[in-house]
């Protein structure tokens, strides 16, 4: 059983209705658990996040992107956030560390889907991306919603993966791909000293040379000092590893760590990948989590009677 | 959402279609998830493993205890295992941490229906013991059927907690408990030197003043040696702890760790409680861990239309 979350950001953060008709896109298929919604009016963009099979996940991914082109006219929509569709994003994400080829046919799938019965053009990103270049969201993204309109159809380069050579006068573009669970990740230090602490990002971050994966700034508390990273894979570099990172170099100045903290959600494979490193059980699987087999049998046979 | 796991053990190792038939009678409860039948003909019992939401997994216990009081006839089961009912023991286990009351509730609750709708005399162990001596499952069970058969009338101290003072001419009695999950967790030395392991799993476990919840061997593997541990309750004594206390004296005798194992099946908060160890992440929860959250939701959403 292929256990997917989708994280896809709309360009609403205003309206709460649209956000509303978008989520109710979403949650109509069986077997799918919205798990989250975050709107921002600033932005003007809300985030949903939602998981369940796979199958099930891409079809409520479809709906939710249905929706987001029926009720949003991107030349009407201004807000902070660089943007170029009505659903602007829509990352599929693995829960287990061996189902990345699954979410990239998924976000495949789903484009050819987009662009057929839409008529949006889709461009994949990240580890869906059909070229290296394509890889980097920005790229993808560059110019928003008016630079891409005239670009479209002039530059070879900003051609679409699937879909028509110009935008959709209204929902705009799709930026579609698949990417590893992010975990936000801190260590916190016995000491004042915050140079410390951005000396020790500064070395561990991928960015200056450090470890693949990981993004990390040294912030200062109200009772000490932080080190805040991002773990961008931690099949590449586990909360184990980062926290190895840090005691290390703090260790070397003398210095304690205090605790460290997950911020919001996390993976179960993320917490077996610990126990593989901290404590060598390198055989370790996430088949042995009893959560993880029941949530598999539940889902295996939810799924019998749900779309598509 | 209360997830239990319950794994009851059954006078029926020799016969499968008796043994179809129990496990028929627990998955016939909707939301209940079988994980795993286990038949012994030495022993000859069987071991089911199955889990979900409380109310479901008490009502499949029900439907498996009364199956086994139908179909198996103590007076003609032999077998190495000490045993005193047709349904042996009924374990209710909680996945969470924080529902171990939640599983001496479901157990008393059982109990109380076993007697009064099967007849048949109960017996609560372990944590969902009335009294400190019947926590221990060979006090309630001492004598076997055979055996309680003669003293349940006379010995006062052998009255049953519910149900009838004498024992189902068939059945016999049943013990019914709640206890933490259980961890089968090694930890493999760099070293041939046997006397080392077993020197250090002497130290560290509980019968001989080491880690409570801790108990320990140690054992010659084809590749060196292994300290080979049972952990019965992870809230108490973690892996993390376990493992910490065996490579530091293992680290004394100048010895290293190879690896470290998990024998079967661990609940995720087992994994939890590693990563607020091994990390000092003290604050990290289970509902922090997405998979939770998506098992949490679905089971809330398809217990609706379930069997209490």
């Amino acid at each position: 059983m292929t256990v997917v979350e989708c994280v896809p950001n709309f360009s609403e953060g205003r309206r709460p209705e649209v956000v509303d008709e978008i989520v109710a896109g979403i949650a109509a298929v069986p077997g799918v658990q919205v798990l989250d919604r975050q709107s921002d009016a600033t932005h003007n963009r809300s985030v949903i996040t939602f998981a369940g099979p796979g199958e099930a996940v891409a079809e409520a991914a479809f709906g939710g992107v249905a929706a987001a082109a029926r009720l949003i006219d991107l030349n009407l929509h201004e807000g902070a956030h660089p943007r170029f569709g009505a659903a602007d994003v829509v990352p599929f994400v693995p829960l287990k560390d061996d189902d990345m080829a699954a979410c990239v046919g998924l976000a495949r799938e789903l484009g050819a889907r987009v662009a057929g019965e839409l008529g949006i053009p889709v461009y994949f990103y990240e580890e869906a991306a059909r070229s290296e270049r394509r890889r980097n969201l920005a790229v993808v993204r560059e110019g928003g919603f008016e630079g891409l309109r005239e670009a479209i159809g002039r530059d070879a380069g900003r051609a679409p993966d699937e879909g028509p050579p110009r935008v959709h006068p209204k929902a705009g573009a799709v930026a579609i791909g698949a990417r590893a669970a992010l975990v936000a990740y801190n260590v916190d230090l016995e000491t004042d000293d915050l140079a410390l602490a951005k000396s020790i990002a500064t070395a561990i971050r991928e960015r200056d040379g450090g470890l693949p994966c990981l993004k990390a700034i040294g912030l200062a508390l109200d009772d000490g000092v932080q080190v805040s990273m991002n773990l961008t894979d931690h099949r590449v570099t586990s909360m184990a590893a980062a926290y190895a990172a840090v005691a290390e170099r703090a260790a070397a100045a003398g210095v304690a760590v205090r605790r460290s903290e997950v911020v919001g959600l996390l993976p179960e494979a993320a917490l077996v990948g610990i126990a593989r490193e901290a404590l060598r059980a390198t055989g370790l699987t996430q088949a042995q989590v009893l959560e993880s087999r029941i949530l598999d049998l539940v889902l295996a046979g939810g799924a019998e009677g749900a779309a598509p």
